[in-house]
């Protein structure tokens, strides 16, 4: 079989698995789909309340859907729970949408590419078992771009996932369809992952926290991958959803189920109390010492971002927080190692893939490697390894330098995480606001802040762009075309920070009204 | 200057270095020279008492002597509790020794290769940095093996050296030279690095305690090293020394310290008190259970190593602990996994550096790395990351199973660290027993048990080799030449356990009388 029919079956088996009575009787108008669930007429305000939706298929954000699993899963947690009169776990009952590198058995985990259609998986990642364990439902497995190395979703088989709030616009990358299917509230809470951004825009781009974990917090192990075994830069795994209470449920539940004994390269830390504990009191005291930066040396931001950041500095020094400018340290350099990184094998694994099906690859992927390219030799990348540690320990030092000077420890540091709210189509240009964050391994959370004002967020005349891929940046950005694109900021703490990190980022949503 | 006048010039200044009145009067006789510091007539008996020794030349363990700058360290520390009427740290004064991969600004760091030598260091190791803060006094570095990369401690710079308690066996290596000074009492606490054992083994030949971390609890960072940049196996630092009491000493100062906040890698992780006493506990109650094994189907060890292990488990079951054999889950496939990995690169870094000066490579790297083999692809080193991380879980799953059908935690796992009592020169063939764990990433603590016996270890007559090593390491033995050489065993845990198997391995001194 040919890949496009291949393609074409997989498509028609996810739009299947949809029941008629589920169906949207005529395809919406307008750009954005957001009131679609309430107008249907498919779902009772009850399933509404409960943010449960089966339209969206109109943002094209499954891989597969498997309602009668989930139904059944239910059903078994119900009698569970009334045999036993206490829940499975923590997250007993609970929707969770899972990122089509989540292994399900007896399922199928293609990550959208047509040579992996049909191979259905014999055992789950670690994740999900430890999901399961605690209570979780699965239902849908979401959209991702070809490889998974690029900010949009859009792949041979599925087409291209857009963002509910506004067709036109992408909804992130790689889990784009996590951050489709959250930001449309079809699911209350999802499983993404982030090799350099990939929760974090998709979070930044609909609207939602995101969580970047530390490498080795949570379980990775049996995810599907592209360039499997490539440990110079970790992919993690980290939740996506509409409150960081939410997140963390999600962390705390699989922390509790001991991943490390499970996963080898997950760290034997438990959630821990104490560090929630020690910030919480920092944060009613309003002692919070932050760093911010709007610009990180290669590209300016659009300006709904550099709104949302100065309205984040804004909102911690009115609540009596300390907030001072953090110098970017070579952030370049770092988004330099990281593309040194992901091109390392010259995209043979990719291609090895698409080989397989004999499917081309996508514009966006195909920018990125080509056949073509050098795959870099063995000593070369034990360099790479070399330099991002030396990188990451010249950050440390300053760190250490800006808490010398200034008697006072840097609980987190506040930045843009992509230099544009939710953008038009194939316009995504950097992603160094996340990718340097990567290369530290350092703990990101992403909080939403505000949306794209076409009568605030007017576009500079005088713009002198830092470099060229500033120029092209600058040029996409049009007030109008953007308006009321979500804008988001990351939090950024050291390694293994999470705690910290998610209890500050917690209070920014509250003090952002959220 | 050709590498044999420089290696000279070096090995002179270390010779030059030592007062004359420190030098012995003659060259003591036998093979022996463990009674020589008493009987020279150099160290008073007070300086007996704190077992300083000068005479460690006699077994040729140095890179590096610098008493001039130790007591001036000690003066400045002396002065340092006069003034404030408080230590400067919980290493007040102590003497360290330094494995010759440690950096201290100002000296050199040769590693043993000629090319290196008159290279000055711009900056510490981080964990001497850490050390010294902690009030640690330095006066030598210790001698390596050429590469690193076996277990006798042989370059051309310095040539071999010796175990002091018998010229004719080896002190193990990488970290040779702390073996041979440790086990001499010229030091009381030293500092060495594992990749494959190069802690351990040093421990287990010179009748030390050795302790090799998990990667990522003590900081590497600034340290040299070969092959530097491969992470695929990371070395790790680790003390060795005389007791568990010690080795906790300098771990716990160390950590006191924040190294997180210094090498990136090192996890955020204080010494954990409480995991400390909760085995405690269970030692008390003679509550532990522990799993043993013998042999790794690779390599049958010596008559004096098994005789150790059960030694060690008669002495745990005679406490009261529950001590079940282990199945060693495929040693041998863990030990092919790290020989690709020692040998990824195909010798090239070793090669570059031996080529700078012209020296050739020792007999023993010969045989490891020879410059016509290939270097690894960057997609198979991939693929071999891969292989790893699946054993590691495979291995954890086996832990599950044990735990799961004998109804108990497994705390730890005792086990031969070499297959052989300190071994005579040049005869060092198989150091699967370290590397295994090494894969796995374990930690693991040597504990020195017993000395070989020509009385008791009789070289058994029906021997049945497993493998073609096996026949070569059994050949081998000979019960009058390792008559009195000392035989220990390693006690496992899983990673990031520490607290836990120091606290285990303390309690089997205790138990031997040690």
């Amino acid at each position: 079989m040919t890949w496009e029919s291949l393609a074409a079956k997989k498509r028609a088996s996810v739009v299947d698995a949809i029941p008629p009575e589920w169906r949207l009787k005529e395809v919406p108008s307008g750009d954005s789909v957001m009131s679609v669930p309430k107008e249907s007429g498919i779902l009772s305000s009850e399933e509404l309340t409960i943010t449960e939706s089966s339209a969206t298929d109109l943002v094209n954000c499954l891989h597969d859907f498997f309602p009668d699993y989930a139904l059944a899963r239910a059903k078994y947690l119900d009698d569970y729970l009334a045999k036993h009169k206490r829940p499975l776990g923590p997250l007993h009952g609970l929707p969770v949408s899972l990122k089509d590198q989540c292994r399900i058995k007896g399922f199928e985990t293609t990550m959208g590419y047509a040579a992996w259609i049909g191979k259905t998986d014999e055992e789950n990642s670690v994740l999900v078992s430890l999901l399961e364990n605690a209570g979780a439902v699965f239902y849908v497995k979401t959209s991702v771009p070809q490889s998974l190395m690029t900010c949009e979703t859009i792949n041979n088989v599925f087409g291209r996932t857009v963002n509910p709030r506004n067709k036109n616009w992408a909804p992130g990358g790689s889990s784009g369809g996590e951050g489709a299917i959250l930001g449309f509230r079809g699911s209350v809470l999802g499983v993404g992952t982030d090799i350099g951004g990939s929760i974090r825009v998709p979070a930044a781009f609909n609207f939602l926290y995101g969580v970047r974990p530390s490498h080795g917090r949570l379980p990775y192990a049996k995810m599907a991958n592209s360039m499997e075994g490539q440990e110079t830069i970790h992919s993690v795994c980290g939740p996506l959803g509409h409150s960081v209470e939410d997140l963390r449920l999600l962390i705390k539940a699989v922390l509790a189920e001991q991943p490390w004994n499970f996963d080898s390269k997950v760290v034997p830390m438990p959630w821990r109390g104490a560090e929630e504990d020690a910030v919480k009191a920092k944060i009613a005291s309003g002692g919070l010492t932050l760093g911010f930066y709007s610009c990180d040396g290669n590209v300016v931001p659009h300006p709904p971002i550099l709104r949302a950041v100065q309205t984040v500095v804004e909102k911690f020094r009115g609540a009596g927080h300390t907030v001072l400018p953090w110098e970017p340290y070579r952030h370049p350099y770092a988004v330099n190692l990281a593309n040194r990184i992901y091109a390392a094998d010259g995209g043979a694994d990719i291609f090895a893939t698409l080989k397989l099906s004999g499917e081309p690859s996508i514009p966006h992927i195909a920018a990125l490697v080509d056949p073509n390219m050098k795959k870099a030799d063995l000593n070369e990348v034990w360099d790479i390894q070399l330099e991002k540690w030396n990188y990451q320990m010249e950050y440390l030092a300053r760190i250490r330098e800006f808490e010398a000077s200034t008697g006072r420890e840097l609980d987190a540091i506040i930045a843009p995480i992509t230099c544009t709210a939710a953008i038009r189509h194939d316009q995504f240009k950097y992603y160094g606001y996340a990718t340097a964050i990567n290369v530290l391994d350092f703990t990101s959370v992403v909080v939403p802040v505000t949306f794209a004002d076409k009568a605030v967020d007017v576009k500079p005349s005088d713009f002198e762009p830092l470099t060229k891929i500033d120029a092209a940046v600058h040029a996409e950005y049009d007030a109008a075309a953007y308006h009321g694109a979500p804008a988001a900021v990351q939090i950024i703490g050291r390694r293994f920070t999470e705690e910290k990190i998610m209890a500050i980022a917690e209070e920014l949503g509250r003090l952002l009204n959220q």
